[in-house]
């Protein structure tokens, strides 16, 4: 492999060309402790020691999940591994690689796309993975956005999968990690402001409680899935797939807006409910999970509510999601077209 | 997991959702063999019995790797499987899985992505692979090109990685598969003819020599890649990783050109040299490999050159390959930007 030669201000992705722009993501990739063969090869070869691999695919778009003038370039490669790494932990699984497919325009400065790479290796480094491969074409004629698809691989370390199908009437719903904090942040920089930073950061870097994954799977959880769509969005996903109702707890969840934190400064300055991005607003990846009543729930975890028997859907103190949310002002979730 | 309604002739990606594509998408995207946990959960869980997970990434946009006037959803969805299963194919491991992450305009029919996913799952049959997962978004605002990005795994099934860095002085060079057929089509297509067939379908549907791999890699290959930017380009890919010269035989090479087949005819009827076509034309997904001088080829190698010392290259006939290609009008090898 050759070195990357030094950075020259104007280089772009047209006047380095495709080698080019691998040579210099490669250099910030940082390796991944499976590799057996890392980038630059036809593939990857990755130690699979569970004799099982994990595997989950996102796909980010500028202009609908990232805008260039909102995040810098780490920040999105932090937020496209991110996603992926929290699909991973919501099967229980711990991440040990990253496949990056990106179509960018000719034009994309080389010094952008080094930023993504060095914030998708900054994600991954705690975990000991790593991009071990990808693809990097030009966008179509005429196309300015860049599209990133990241697929990310992991180990079930012995654990057997955590399925969205296994929820049980009479488990516990707990979650772990950040609710509304992202939509917060998007409602902030949408109105043009970039503070507090705790919310626009949040949006720009989602921090998912990774280690909760699983820890979820070793304490027993029936049933799991990240929240990427929204809590109630996501709920409805984990009901139907196991054919039962989650019952949620309204005041619990009233609980995750800190009246001293972001969610309540900025409702009150821009006005809106903050209970509306707890319940329906994704890309924070916190980790929903059912429980036999009788576990302990593994650190992070809060009980938000139970399972109950009955046609497949979720309900807030009793009120259907669509309701609830109806009466925020918000949809249900995420809507991606 | 719900049922798709039947199809309505007018349906579009906007007009069904993220969740009715991906419903059409999954019922046509067949099982894979190898498949823990399918399409429908945060991450697929697939068996990787060697213990080891090959993966490999490629990006395919419309308009610079496939026309929807061209090629059918059907041709797309085998060409996209192909160039991924290739490079599974190219390490000497077999296909298990692959995972999509497609970005397309919100107008596009639902019939065209069933159909890209009726071919995807065609290709992927005979190996018991299938797509087990992915991610379906809108474009950017403004985008009307297809953007698919296809990871494919595989397993070693206990083989050793056969990578681009084997190659030693004293090997045989040999090649396995077609070289030229899809460029020769491409010519067809872009001058608006559509036969000869072979060789348009040639360039629709590339056929690679899947089983070709792993017998290279079980008759003790030292080196091996796909050819998907042409002979001359990926030799010399295989000779950098190596730190040798690929020395060819341009008499063998020119025996590629049946005089009595569509390489022959179209450069006979469109101008052209066909034997630029089999050096420097991509996408057919042939597979080179070098071997020790000692060893029998497997089945549907051919024997086209040695491996030499000395600074890495590509000779043909003693000729530098760029030498060769500015001889036949030809770069030499397909370029991304």
């Amino acid at each position: 492999m050759t070195r990357p030669r030094p950075q020259a201000a104007g280089d772009t992705v047209a006047s380095v060309g495709e080698f080019g722009v691998i040579d210099r993501v490669v250099a910030r990739a940082g390796t991944a402790a499976a590799a057996v063969v890392g980038p630059g090869d036809d593939a990857a070869v990755l130690r699979a020691p569970d004799s099982r691999v994990v595997a989950a695919c996102d796909v980010l778009v500028e202009g609908r999940h990232f805008r260039r003038d909102w995040s810098s370039a780490e920040d999105v490669g932090h937020k496209a591994a991110a996603a992926n790494l929290a699909d991973v932990a919501a099967m229980g699984a711990v991440p040990t690689a990253l496949l990056v497919g990106l179509a960018c325009p000719a034009g994309t400065p080389t010094a952008w796309l080094e930023g993504v790479a060095t914030g998708m290796a900054a994600e991954c480094r705690p975990h000991g993975a790593a991009v071990v491969g990808g693809d990097t074409v030009a966008s179509a004629p005429g196309s300015d956005a860049v599209v990133l698809s990241v697929t990310a691989l992991g180990d079930l370390q012995g654990r057997a999968p955590v399925t969205r199908g296994g929820a049980r009437p009479g488990d516990v719903v707990a979650v772990a990690g950040r609710l509304g904090w992202s939509a917060c942040g998007w409602a902030v920089l949408r109105r043009g402001f970039t503070s507090p930073h705790a919310a626009v950061a949040a949006h720009r870097r989602p921090e998912p409680p990774y280690a909760a994954g699983p820890a979820a799977a070793d304490a027993g959880a029936t049933a799991m899935c990240d929240v990427s769509d929204g809590l109630l969005a996501d709920a409805g996903h984990l009901a139907d797939a196991s054919g039962v109702v989650l019952h949620l707890d309204r005041g619990t969840l009233a609980s995750f807006v800190d009246p001293a934190g972001p969610l309540a400064q900025v409702a009150a300055a821009l006005g809106g409910n903050p209970l509306g991005w707890v319940l329906t607003g994704g890309e924070d990846h916190a980790l929903l999970a059912t429980f036999p009543a009788a576990a302990d729930l593994p650190a992070g975890f809060v009980r938000i509510g139970v399972v109950e028997d009955g046609a497949p859907g979720v309900l807030v103190d009793g009120v259907a999601a669509a309701d609830v949310a109806e009466g925020l002002g918000e949809g249900t979730g995420h809507v991606h077209f």
